[in-house]
């Protein structure tokens, strides 16, 4: 039995994971949660489970709960964030939206807890820290992303050093099949209707300017090991295959299947067993699979990623920082499509790269480029 | 560095095989060899390589090659086989067609060589037999068919248990494209021309037949401890994709490449490791792969391979004897192609299935069912 605690328990991910852990009784149990503000979601949760200690964003909303479920420990903010982040879970899901998963991530890391790391930003703004962290405790660092799910699957009984590249797939996004002409219009709404996944606001958006590919590059790197020049990218319109590894033999392994997060959530909580579930690939239905070089003019932002990568030091985070920025005024109709890649790129521009950052270095340039920065 | 003997070093995988040994001198050296009767291909073997004992299918050639070249040994027949199975090397490749590569595997085996296995008929014909005494002898069955090389990699660090289903591809051979209809008048030439893979001539028709396939599953059975249900087939026509395992979880691993025999060979050889390896896929050129259910009603083949895997017992080696005979006919143009099926059919129908057969059982129909049984 695998107690699971979760940040962000009502967001894309938080549900699916409740789901898995709800479908498997025997194997999995809840331990403690946190969610942002969405107490309608909460409430249907406390349903189903009753996990040890909830966290809310607002003391306001900790006060209100505590006082209709007087049996169930509530806390709040970023001391909320880190109890969940350390109490007696064995494995912590962290699917918060963002670099704010970065501290309560090292402190899980500290203590001892394997990491269901379903936030991405944690490892690119400091992916040198959190993975040399988690070596020193010994402990798994478990991806949940279903692209780092496929690669960690196609390594399993592989020796790291006869991997020769990483293939990311990438569906493209909604607006695969627009030039950069026909971006300058296109709206919230069309840019939030992914074509193959169910997915979160924040990370929706990243699919089509690309930058979620850019981000995945970089998390690549920590998970793997591997040098920039051993992620390449792929287009591929189905997200049927969700990654592959070329070894040096020129075998490429590749894991396939429905795009359904589920399957890597469980897989990372039951890591290193497989679980039964069901909707497995309908294999009938399968006819064709379709692939295309990946084009950076046209991503321009996957470039910006590729860019950051190479510059290292604090610049990952300074362009994940200036994205979330980014993304949020758009996502709060403030700015056009293309404005959020300019934004980031100008950014960029404007940061000088401190190599070998410490925590609160990279802490501190987050919060800079995350700001109006007037 | 291991030592690699080889049974049938002139075929097609013989030949691919002397080439990935020269290549990794460092890694690789030949053991002994055995030939058939192709003596200037063997000379030009003799040019590159100078293997300890050399078996030969004709004592005549024996001799006169024992003349030529006095300092190494010549033997040959079915004791020559015997010898070269099992001398001094550390694995050996068996890559002889057809039922005659059982006794020697079996001879190998004993000896505690792992075998490098491109001779699926053995295991079509005797796999109870064949997988029981290398679990005894504690030996591994390494596959070499890219169908196999692609499972076992898939199910790298996997537990066996966990495996669903495998899917085995199948490029459709020479005549995929056509109806039964079309396939009355189709010639030798057309048969032997095979789309994507450069083989010997009797694996090419049994593409062609789709027995092939039927062969894999049978071998796919004992290799991998599977149920007839657990092994499916899909057509692929561009041979990328060589062949998929699905597990519990519904997650498919798959592994792709070049058509390139010399990968599953070399990995047969280095396995656990990986070695470097030129002919690298192209994944600028990677633009589709098809898929299509298999039709058994079309491939007729492959449902009679099924239906002897469920019969069981002797059934399995009738088949694949019946199949030797009637290709072998065909190659010498004395059938039409629809004819081989036809044969194999009605062979099969005429057998009594003996359950639990011993291996002078399994030798006994074979040669029968290999014969004109006039």
């Amino acid at each position: 039995m695998k107690k699971i605690s979760i940040l962000g328990a009502t967001g894309s991910i938080g549900t699916q994971a409740l789901a898995v852990i709800g479908n498997n009784p025997e194997h999995f149990e809840l331990g403690s949660i946190s969610i942002g503000t969405n107490i309608e979601a909460l409430e249907k949760i406390l349903e189903s489970f009753r996990p040890k200690l909830v966290s809310v964003m607002k003391d306001t909303d900790r006060i209100e709960l505590k006082s209709r479920y007087p049996d169930i420990d509530f806390t709040c903010g970023r001391e909320g964030l880190m109890a969940v982040a350390t109490d007696d879970a064995d494995t912590l899901l962290t699917a918060v939206m963002g670099s704010v998963g970065l501290e309560p991530t090292l402190a899980a890391i500290d203590a001892g807890k394997d990491i269901a790391l379903a936030n991405k930003e944690t490892l690119v703004a400091a992916g040198e820290i959190v993975m040399e962290r988690a070596r020193e405790n010994g402990v798994s660092i478990i991806p949940v992303d279903s692209e780092h799910s496929a690669i960690f699957q196609c390594l399993r009984g592989e020796d790291l050093r006869e991997m020769k590249r990483i293939i990311l797939t990438a569906s493209g996004g909604s607006f695969r099949d627009l030039s950069r002409e026909e971006l300058r219009d296109v709206t919230l709404e069309r840019a939030l209707d992914h074509p193959n996944w169910s997915m979160g606001r924040k990370i929706t958006i990243d699919s089509a300017t690309m930058m979620n590919k850019g981000l995945e590059v970089i998390e690549a790197k920590w998970l793997f090991d591997a040098e920039v020049d051993q992620i390449s990218t792929i287009l591929h319109r189905e997200s049927t295959i969700h990654s592959m590894v070329e070894f040096v033999d020129n075998s490429i392994m590749a894991q396939m299947g429905t795009p359904d997060m589920k399957t890597a959530i469980q897989f990372a909580f039951s890591h290193p067993k497989r679980l039964p579930m069901d909707n497995p690939m309908d294999f009938d239905a399968l006819s064709q699979l379709n692939f295309k070089p990946m084009d950076l003019e046209r991503f321009r932002m996957l470039a910006l990623a590729y860019d950051a990568l190479r510059t290292g030091g604090t610049m990952p985070a300074v362009m994940n920082a200036a994205n979330e920025y980014a993304v949020n005024r758009f996502l709060e109709g403030e700015i056009s499509f293309l404005e959020i890649e300019e934004i980031v790129e100008s950014r960029m521009d404007g940061h000088m790269a401190v190599q070998n950052p410490d925590l609160d270095t990279i802490l501190y340039y987050d919060r800079l480029y995350k700001s109006d920065m007037r």
